[in-house]
């Protein structure tokens, strides 16, 4: 069950995709030269495959141990963070200011999607300390820059996110935890969150935690919610670790999968003495909450593809040894599984890419409005990265299984194991549900999704040769994703809300599959003309060229097919009353 | 995590789709009676919901557990399956002439979905016995059935069905075991086998292995296996218990899921003392097992609608109680999911029914024809309710996990358990991508589908009134999977076989989900009817509609375009070669 990091598919995407090399152009990521990036994705890659990948198994069945308050991790987990630490591997995509390199975002996404494919319990650790990085860049103090951000961005701490609470989940305004203004400026914290990933650990001197809690007084809902900074211990004036803090971790979850990332209920203030220092005012937790969720809900998306590729590599290693009658990997059946699990997670790869070199795109574009564009672009991507890139996940990871047949069940192979993983992450950083709502609800509103159809139509204009073969079902695909969006845009039928509800998730399905069939079709088409002109790997190229077509032709025509459910509207689905269900 | 038998729809499936009633007529089963096929329900689902039920969970976190070659089940287990012995449900479909009841198979398959629903792990104990007893009524002798039959019939013994060899799973035609003979006539066998189910366990005196072997000098492949009883203890003369045959379980499986179900690898013959007795003559060893498979395919099939039964019910009562801003079954897209699992389930069941009553008929029908086109209809239905159904369990299986959001991934929650359980379901008993090569391999030269179409098509022109809606989609699904069908059977395109193989995947989907559509229409054909006339349960029969057209609008469209990626030919699957996957 080894891992090789597919970084000639990835230097392939980060090209054509994200544009890298424009990016690099832009002054804000000059230092993302063509050999520093390669550079990166090959040593990512002996750290995935060689530190990060043998753990996976263990982890797994070790898994993360809580005893007297103290959480351990399975042996060699805190060699691997420490190797992750020392190759300065979070400082990645972090503000030069405050210690990191300022590389662009999409780079750090392809590594992060290797260490996740390699193990996703232990990439969850970088993963929180990466939003909390993001929301102290956005909206922390200088102090706060100084004391927290520069040991989390060097990956001596960790930082974590506390929303839930066993009544606010999906509904984080109904959460209870407190705040209340100490005499020195500094916040006492009071309450209890759950599904704290990484709340607690053995890996890193210090963990961050933020923290969102009210104030006295403050507004019902979203709109009275403020962000703390709550570090595990204190920190002195000349930064060195104080007292510890009035915070515990009270239990771990006993999870499906991803078993060594300790899921913590915390306890804040159990003694009235938990210390807190504010983030960017009262009242403003949630919009610093949006900033690390936009993130995170991309690096979610990300596991779906590296839980895919894993599980793709597992299989198709397997499919080639193992024999019944003659290889399976010769049987047509198998090789569908396999061109499927391809298809899907090529396609979720790119679309993934896309979306973070948006958000690249918008910090680092000087002009404006290009900025701007790139801004809604990635808003306007990101439920769909979330969603659609998770739900691949899940299948691909069950083909897994199949390929397997009856060892695929037994959980020493391993392919079980990406099964279970891969099941959190349509759940985690807002339900796949929810991810269909905003994409309906808040982002189609927002209008960005024409200038993406135009210029996807106009990329259909251009495949010829062995790619005009594709055209006719993008063009279908895109034709009804257009439909679908016109009813949902419009405010669907005579429910509204209800009716964009209730076509919301295939909707998003539909946007998904359509977006991944085009972006494959532009790989295909450059990997055409690089044949014509001579260059680069032809196996690498041809394989292009055939999946984007097996999508094309496989996938494309169940996307097209999604118009009708889509805007069927809510009616069907109250009609049974609830007694009656 | 309760579970309350379906009684009402199990009935209304029985009647309007199996034709139970029918089928009673018939002087085989003129002992299933209205009264008593409703006694038999409520007193399974009070063995199921009562006994059976509450152990599932015990059963997965304690699991099976092997020591010095005995296999010990979590406390309980032997109780309930005493109960389900002293119940006499094993002899429910049985032989009368051996004990049984003589009453129809697609009854006997309403109570073992009640229990599998129940306890999956636990139900694959009958169920193996179950196969055991098709292939001894079939092919034993006399003496055979007297000593042995009689036994497993009454439950007191369970049933075990040995293929699968390290190297020989799907190519059952590779396996090594041997069988010698012996001067007094019997045979000693020896060799290994995996992947036992029940194979080892303390809740019956005994246990009857139906072993696969070869006979020296026998032709290769499968056509020469020779099947042998083969009895833990063996059995004196006058039907006590002697010695201890030559045969143990060398380890358990620690599988993904159903933990309390003892998958064993078994060794035969190690001091060279295993005693066999051949079923059926030499080299006859395919046809008996052939025998058991296909009533196995309909059960696990039926595993299928069990979990996914479960699932529904489990998930159904979180999003009643939970609570995010409202109860959480108010909004769309949560009640698109518990109507997606309820239209899924609710399919699949009726495809099994359906399928166990044509075996049921094809044994009881006096007019040869009929006979001869039940089994005709059951050999079609059979690969489609195993694949199809064991599918639906997966998705359903999932879907619940998502309704529960977070708590879904924690194991205590239970939804985990079913998504694992669920999953082996599309493996054992022929993968599905056998099942989907049988289908349109086998079954559809035999040329049955033409009599079911037209049978389809018929019911289509029937559905007027509040059904009249569904004909539309019904027609454009049934117009697709006749063109399919057509190409299929005229051998596919230039590549023959190759070409077939490569669409047999959806292609069987496109069928399940056809038939799934045409047997909720008849359905709510008869709901519209009975309401009319003022008879039965209005609830009850106005969801039947309501889950006829969800299933028509959502899941309809999507079976007619799978048109295109069926008959696409396998050129693209091999388009990439090996090494460049």
């Amino acid at each position: 069950m080894t891992y090789t990091a597919p970084i000639t598919e990835q230097r392939f995407v980060l090209e054509t995709i994200a544009d890298l090399p424009g990016l690099a152009q832009l002054q804000h990521f000059e230092a993302a030269t063509a050999d520093l990036v390669d550079a990166i994705l090959e040593e990512a890659g002996k750290l995935s495959a060689g530190v990060f990948a043998p753990l996976n198994r263990i982890g797994d069945t070790e898994a993360a141990k809580l005893a007297n308050g103290v959480v351990t991790l399975p042996a060699g987990v805190r060699e691997a963070y420490a190797a992750y630490v020392e190759g300065g591997w979070m400082t990645l995509g972090a503000d030069p200011a405050w210690g990191g390199q300022g590389l662009p975002f999409v780079l750090a996404t392809a590594v992060q999607e290797q260490l996740t494919s390699a193990n996703m319990a232990l990439s969850l650790c970088p993963m929180l300390s990466q939003g909390a990085i993001e929301a102290l860049t956005a909206h922390g103090s200088e102090d706060q820059k100084q004391t927290y951000l520069t040991k989390i961005i060097s990956g001596e701490w960790t930082g974590t996110m506390n929303l839930t609470e066993p009544q606010a989940g999906t509904d984080v305004g109904a959460l209870r935890t407190t705040a209340t203004p100490a005499e020195d400026g500094t916040w006492r914290i009071k309450g209890s969150k759950i599904f704290i990933t990484w709340g607690e650990h053995d890996v890193a001197e210090n963990i961050i935690h933020l923290v969102l809690a009210r104030t006295p007084g403050s507004p019902k809902g979203t709109k009275g919610i403020s962000l703390f900074v709550v570090p595990k211990f204190l920190v002195n004036a000349d930064g060195s670790l104080g007292a510890r803090n009035d915070l515990r971790c009270v239990s771990i979850e006993h999870k499906l999968g991803i078993h060594s990332s300790p899921t913590c209920t915390m306890s804040y203030g159990d003694n009235d003495d938990c210390v807190g220092y504010i983030i960017g005012g009262e009242n403003a937790g949630m919009r610093a909450m949006f900033t690390m969720m936009n993130h995170a809900r991309i690096n979610v998306g990300l596991q779906g593809v590296s839980i895919a590729e894993r599980a793709y590599q597992h299989a198709l290693a397997y499919a080639k040894e193992r024999v019944q009658v003659r290889r399976i990997i010769e049987f047509a059946d198998v090789r569908r599984m396999l061109m499927t699990m391809r298809g899907l997670t090529e396609a979720a790869r790119a679309l993934t890419y896309l979306n973070a070199a948006a958000v690249d795109r918008a910090h680092a574009e000087t002009d404006e409005r290009a900025g701007r564009e790139a801004q809604a672009l990635a808003d306007l991507l990101t439920p769909v990265t979330k969603a659609f890139s998770t739900d691949v996940g899940v299948e691909v990871a069950s083909l897994g299984v199949q390929i397997f047949g009856g060892m695929g069940f037994i959980e020493e192979t391993g392919a079980a194991q990406h099964y279970r993983d891969a099941r959190i992450a349509p759940i985690y950083e807002g339900t796949n549900g929810i991810q269909a709502m905003d994409l309906v609800g808040r982002k189609l509103p927002q209008g960005r999704w024409k200038s993406l159809f135009a210029d996807m139509r106009a990329d259909f204009a251009l495949l010829t040769g062995e790619t005009a073969g594709l055209a006719p079902y993008l063009e279908d695909a895109l034709a009804a994703l257009e439909s679908a969006t016109t009813w949902l845009a419009e405010g669907g039928a005579a429910g509204g809300a209800d009716d964009n509800a209730a076509g919301a998730t295939p909707y998003l399905r539909m946007f998904g599959l359509t977006i991944g069939g085009w972006l494959l079709a532009k790989q295909a088409a450059t990997a055409a003309q690089r044949l014509a002109a001579g260059e680069g790997d032809p196996a690498f190229l041809n394989a292009k060229i055939v999946t984007a077509r097996f999508f094309a032709e496989q996938f494309l025509p169940q996307a097209a097919a999604l118009l009708g459910p889509i805007t069927r509207g809510a009616e069907a689905l109250f009609a049974i009353p609830e007694e009656a269900l």
